[in-house]
């Protein structure tokens, strides 16, 4: 590759000179700003053309296609967890020196298809992918660096995910070895990778010790209270609640104080995430901690990684948890 | 106004006949579509203007610069209250068929410079500061239609806000109506505008009924319950608390609960904002209720009458507040 030293390269002053105006009017031109005279704005727009001229520092990490931006594909911004994620992936991205573009989904693929055209014409450098796309494969034909985060969509694209198989586990040996016999499993939608990981893992445990257990699925985003306090009335004798997010522990807990269950004596519960309210509201949360600002230091080494073209050491990274005991599980 | 008759109207076809191009040409000039010479671009252009040709909709606002994209810039995205605000705005924004950016100011000046580079160039067509920026006034420069909400950073640039003074009245007077004779005020830090006019009301109304109050500044993003606990101990025969987040109130029940305090028995506790979670834990949140869905609303129609170059009716837009009453506070 050549480099090309910027001594040869027109300034903004040969542009002026060529189209015949003032530096300011061909300032206003690129930025945009202020009236042009729709023939002058012509003028300066061939100039440009005519001579190559790159302006200023975007535009020149423009012309290397390097804008700096790494984009951040998520399902939604309001769901607990995802607030927290992203703040982990801001401040990794931030301190490299990058900024952050962050695209909700919404999982709607004509909104997905919008932002593409954003991703491509802005030269975004790298992309990341916090929740399953329609449009997943679209986004490979960018053809920059992608990572995706809690899911899979292709062997070669590199993915970082949770051990949820072992959170799963963690849950219903601690939930068993206190005693439970009787334990509900309030889960995400089953579509979902890591709900899916999680019960496995969960179920695994329970299977070995022949636990009774059952399986309810409910919305991540708005879990519905009147479900969690129907499905725990169905089976009144539970004694233990595995729950696949914090914030459906922490709803299972209020389904269970109304119905006048006292936690963790009569019922023990286990969350998922470690979100911050789960280690301060009143009763504190016993939860599997995903490593939240770890998932952010990572993404960004991962993209740092593609974008100097060199090799990973792992495409598809696990990235341990660990059981936090607090107040809904009962003391050894 | 004159109403300009269809029949009168130039059409695409005059354009071409005028530019001595196809209609096919026009219209990729129209649509930013494939390529066209720049020559004839500018030919097409200038017969546009000489024609006063307006094409749809969409293409019209193509060809003047138009990204159909608004910027909104936050804080912070982990903040529960503001993962809310941002779906509302985001759905009011996609209905209109715009897509939505969002940049994360983490209050960070150098950060926010860089964000004013992205927002220029790529010709957003609006702008929602969701925070008090230290860039406000360069934002203006943009000069793109501009809307700040919870703040004002000039009397022209149009702003929403919650009625925070009728806010912290209402929850003042429920407080004394019931019977308490000793307030503390929880509140995010005073130099934000809207902790400020809650407090204003507040003490409006306490003041107006003699009744001893106090006041603790805490960090609206990171709440320190340790400080919470330490204030109640100072203070403990509290028996009314109003705090001006939601989130700060769910840490005080937490706190009380710890040093044994009865909800609403011993101390009664009004919140603020209205996020999901208030209505759902248990005891659940008595608090003052934040139109988020208006606000994504209402900006997206003064954004949208900005575009047209319409005048708004009301520059500075204060949006109801009302007050939610549910356990944490007594009954009538």
């Amino acid at each position: 590759m050549t480099l090309v030293r910027s001594d040869v390269m027109p300034t903004i002053k040969d542009v002026a000179k060529r189209a015949n105006v003032s530096v300011a009017t061909v300032s206003r031109v690129i930025n945009n700003t202020g009236y042009v005279n729709i023939e002058t704005r012509h003028l300066v727009e061939k100039a440009i053309e005519e001579l190559g001229y790159v302006p200023n520092e975007l535009a020149r990490s423009l012309f290397r296609k390097k804008s700096k931006i790494i984009g951040l594909i998520v399902p939604h911004i309001s769901t607990y967890f995802f607030g927290e994620l992203i703040e982990a992936i801001e401040d990794a991205v931030t301190q490299e020196g990058y900024k952050l573009m962050i695209f909700n989904s919404k999982d709607d693929a004509e909104l997905e298809k919008k932002y593409l055209n954003v991703l491509n014409q802005y030269n975004i450098d790298g992309l990341i992918l916090t929740a399953n796309t329609r449009s997943a494969k679209s986004y490979l034909k960018l053809n920059i660096p992608i990572l995706t985060i809690d899911h899979i969509i292709d062997s070669t694209v590199p993915s970082i995910t949770s051990d949820n198989v072992r959170g799963g586990e963690l849950a219903a040996r601690k939930l068993i070895e206190n005693g439970a016999k009787k334990i509900i499993h309030f889960r995400g939608p089953s579509d979902l990778i890591t709900v899916v990981d999680r019960a496995r893992g969960f179920y695994q445990v329970v299977d070995e010790h022949n636990i009774e257990a059952y399986s309810f699925d409910l919305d991540f985003k708005n879990p519905d209270i009147n479900d969690i306090e129907m499905f725990i009335k169905k089976h009144p004798d539970v004694d233990g609640i595995f729950c696949s997010s914090d914030i459906i522990a922490l709803y299972a807990i209020s389904a269970l104080k109304k119905l006048g269950y006292n936690i963790p004596e009569d019922v023990q519960v286990i969350g998922f995430d470690n979100i911050e309210l789960s280690g301060v509201l009143v009763p504190k949360l016993t939860t599997i901690a995903q490593p939240i600002d770890d998932f952010g230091k990572v993404s960004m080494k991962i993209i740092k990684t593609l974008l100097q073209k060199k090799e990973l050491e792992e495409v598809h990274q696990v990235l341990p948890v660990n059981l936090i005991e607090r107040d809904t599980t009962k003391k050894a």
